[in-house]
């Protein structure tokens, strides 16, 4: 108990962002890629704030970088560093880049059903000013959460997704997400998302699972962990593929149980991880410290 | 992603406690306490549902033991129970005890300033069902949070606290407290306690600090942690007593840091680890899990 | 850097145990079990200095507890104890009890093949008093440890282990082992133990495997782990049944990967959770503190 | 259990630093600082193999870089590359650097006295292949490890430090080490060294103190650690500097306890802590990871 003020001072705790982009580059590994790169920001003054590089093979592997850069008229020099990018970046070097202005938050719509822990933890933390996405809706399967959601301002969408009307469902999905979001989180969706609609809807998908994957694929992981008798439980942020959880790997955790923990005791302490790992792997995502290689990820966290 | 219901189908995860009671015995260990305990409540009919115990010096030194029992017509068993209980542990053995009937939730007042990360955690954890407390009431000195608090169906009052009025501000608390709680949390309230109300509320008071204490006691623990370039912060749950963040620890945690995190990037990180162990602290006082034994806890966790 | 002498003061930490005796109670949960015991206990004047005790169901589930108790004639009160707990305990409760002085160390044979970080991690710490065994022997199918080994004081036998002569390689193991030991230690025995050689040895085997199970049962998982991305990264140690990686669980751990951990990074970074998860799983296995029920273990750590 | 030899197969896991050199850049923050560096390495032909920047504000603040790259003929091309470094960072930019080559391991001497733990591991570990290092020597003012110290083929020097010859003890230990290490490393040496021998021995000197600095300065913390009745023990490895335990941190970590720990069972907790980080700060300080900045450390870790 102190008379501190520091978390009321700045309770927003968003790293500046503004005049800031975000550079992904990837490619096959070569000597000077790093110094063409950071030719071209310098020609254009920008100053790099921050560099994460790796490759996994230094003798001709694949690379993968991202930078942070600061410059003050950020907008309008964007254009011309992107012909610059083009012409030195893609067609001397054959790399593949994404350049991001950050001041522009992704647009995100979250998928939840009855389970209200992952969908508050990120809607809280959105209010609080943590994660710098902006919400564009909360699509649900029930409408338990309605008014809570709504409450924070946000958008709420009843998508009933039972029976044979599932196409029927992510037609209504798609309707709504169309040209309205950048990326989507699976905040506990208790329902599998066809091929077709991961296809159509052509944004990256999020998914928590709750368990330590691999162990636990499919449905009643904690049923499942009890079951086994494992002293730890876990959760797993991922992009949704085909393949039902085995997406590429964002982020895992984990937490000590014992054997006195019931079913419902493992519920509860697997919601605290969940939400904490899920948190995580959306904040990445939306600051663009995540690349896809194929079913692995490159996070510089 | 999974088709599973397991969350869904319990979503308040409380182990059920009906019919149970709680009897915390303490005092100078001597050989048979354990048997006479387990006789009187054999003879009563109860079964033991948990039983943990501990002893700092087997060879004469203090004596605790947190025992869980069922009993179907509890309530009117337990005037006998406390009979029996004060003739042989209390006159025979000189210890003390508290028995309590789990069914009855502790009553509580949450104290709150600006930060709303601790509050809503644990009004949030409320209504879903995972700390058996019931909330009698939010006091606060700002009335940000009003609004919010008043959502979960808690009576949220505002008092505020600046200037010369201290003792006014503590005597209206004190007008609000006096015979409605069993116990107090202090969620992130910026507030010192004076001796004078400590001593009157007559109740426990539990306090989360920004800090792993003893490290960082007093005021800006995240600056100075960051002005020591410490790799990891952390948060202490503890008793409230007149000296300030030198109560009795209930629970800490941490969390890793870097030399790259801000000074809001550690309140961010801070305020997950602040808000699961006060949860944690909580929940354990308010099962009757920590025994306090002088500037020390036994935590039956 | 201090002036303390705390550690050196005390290298040899190991808990006081003479007198000591831990007294294991297992079976169908009913009234009374725990009055009755400490009666018992408490008519040959014993003092109990530790008691875990659990349930899986209130209502007629299996009771499990763990008693330590000191006693000053202990050795010879044994005998006279033991039948109290078979006319009350076994005939009247139906119960099953294992009841062992604790001031005689569990005999241990260690089975190890190239890798020497279980092994020796195992050795140092029990040459530190930190493991209350006796190391009997050292069994490895490779010499390379050889020296190190005999350098504690504890016999090397190296038992090749190859071709078609496996069951003449357990024969021979098993004429080392029988009479001499309480329980094997597989530290990274890189060998599949028959059910035959299980059957016949005819004591508890621990077996630490390197990933958090049930992922990535079986050969390789570091490579697997890799493989499919995952960010963190476990060991485990179980007691062996004939079921591959299928026994009851003791203990697990995990440790933190990123991307840029190369196959070499897994190895060396979950070398140090192998042996530190085998290390607590032997240390409580000889203090009585695992209890298996099936395919689970009940753990009073 | 399994059949896969992936330990055997390599055991020691060190990363090739062949051909590789190590590049720390530091000093205040400008544009282009990032894009020079690189076109110098690129004219060398030298390939950028890891890339780790950290400005602590983009607005004109420190700057600091690490940078590995490979080069086929690095030794003789390394007089040509500071040449250019000379010319283009330290006069233009006004920058310090320190250039390594990696395949030269720097030479450590360990300082213990009688505890084990940490001596024995880093010896270990080095033995394993897992420390980049070339242990010099061990210093001790006790002669009990001596001839464990010698099995790993290390010279070992005994130099007791009682009484008045505090003075005598230092003069003799700067003869043994004078020109003969690059950094030293303080394995639960249980004295305090002398400003004098600090500068005069002009290496950097790596301490582990057993908490969790700043809590428990000074001597016996697990003693005043269990008087506080924390929840969490832990470790700190840092530099040392003339102020006891004030050195700038290189790493921490910490490990739960309970209030049934005893003093023995935190000494024995703590020492697997203390053993992680230190050899986690020797590895990291090895491998030119870790920058210091006035009272602070930048750790790529």
């Amino acid at each position: 108990m102190t008379l501190t003020q520091d978390a009321a001072a700045s309770p927003n705790a968003i790293r500046a962002t503004h005049h800031q982009a975000s550079l992904i580059v990837q490619g096959e590994d070569r000597t000077g890629i790093v110094a063409v790169l950071a030719s071209i920001l310098t020609r254009h003054g920008a100053n790099i704030v921050s560099l994460d590089q790796y490759s996994d093979n230094p003798q001709g592997g694949a690379f993968f970088q991202r930078t942070v850069f600061a410059l003050d008229n950020l907008r309008a020099a964007l254009p011309a560093i992107e012909k610059d990018l083009d012409a030195r970046l893609v067609r001397d070097y054959g790399l593949t880049y994404t350049l991001r202005d950050l001041s522009v938050p992704k647009r995100v719509a979250i998928f939840a059903s009855r389970s209200d822990h992952c969908l508050l933890d990120l809607l809280w933390r959105h209010r609080r000013g943590q994660l710098p996405v902006s919400v564009s809706m909360v699509i649900s399967n029930h409408p338990d959460t309605a008014e809570e959601v709504r409450s924070f301002g946000i958008p709420f969408f009843h998508v009933p997704c039972q029976g044979p009307g599932k196409s029927a469902a992510e037609a209504e999905q798609l309707r709504l997400l169309t040209g309205n979001v950048d990326f989507i989180v699976l905040a506990r969706y208790m329902q599998i998302l066809s091929g077709d609609f991961i296809e159509q809807v052509g944004v990256p998908i999020i998914n928590i699972h709750h368990s330590f994957l691999p162990a636990f694929i499919g449905a009643g992981p904690y049923a499942r962990a009890r079951e086994r008798g494992v002293k730890l439980i876990g959760a797993t942020a991922h992009y949704v593929t085909e393949d039902l959880d085995e997406g590429p790997i964002i982020e895992q955790d984990v937490v000590r149980v014992t054997h006195a923990d019931t079913a419902a005791d493992l519920m509860r302490r697997g919601a605290d991880v969940e939400r904490a790992v899920l948190s995580r792997a959306v904040l990445w995502h939306a600051e663009e410290r995540v690349i896809r290689n194929g079913i692995h990820t490159i996070v510089f966290a």
